[in-house]
């Protein structure tokens, strides 16, 4: 399943940390809008390796699934660049 | 239906007028990220207002679907909080 990660994180320790988090399981699409393709299983890792990262209190993130209809029907206008950030497998 | 729209514009001249434009059809979820909610003629009407304001070889935005099952399936960590931005209705 595809889900798109959305974040606002003030300090820019925790924003650091929460990208090279995010970098591990998918692709950055925006500065602060990454794309993952996971299983359930992944997304729960992914989710507590986040909350460990943010500040409940000051930080938002929000996890939007994106089903394969959906995913189908996705535009861009404009250059349509997304980031090419180096990405990690998961040993 | 409900959209997603994403953007990466770097002239900030274009940037603010991007999400102004934004702004009469939706909810900014965060600095670049939109949500709104329309039918297909206002998507129509929002995408010919964003070619005109965009450099489409500098800029990069997205618009992605999300119906109805996946919107359901939305979650967020800490505080979850959107913008509150001034919404403006289109007369």
């Amino acid at each position: 399943m595809i889900y798109f990660i959305s974040y606002d994180v003030s300090n820019p320790k925790r924003l650091n940390k929460v990208a090279k988090t995010l970098e591990n399981f998918g692709i950055r699409i925006q500065f602060s809008f990454f794309e993952c393709e996971m299983e359930r299983e992944q997304l729960e890792e992914l989710k507590s390796a986040l909350l460990k990262i943010i500040n409940k209190k000051e930080d938002s993130l929000r996890i939007y699934p994106l089903c394969q209809d959906c995913a189908a029907k996705t535009t861009s206008l404009g250059n349509g660049n997304i980031f090419i950030p180096k990405t990690f497998e998961i040993l």
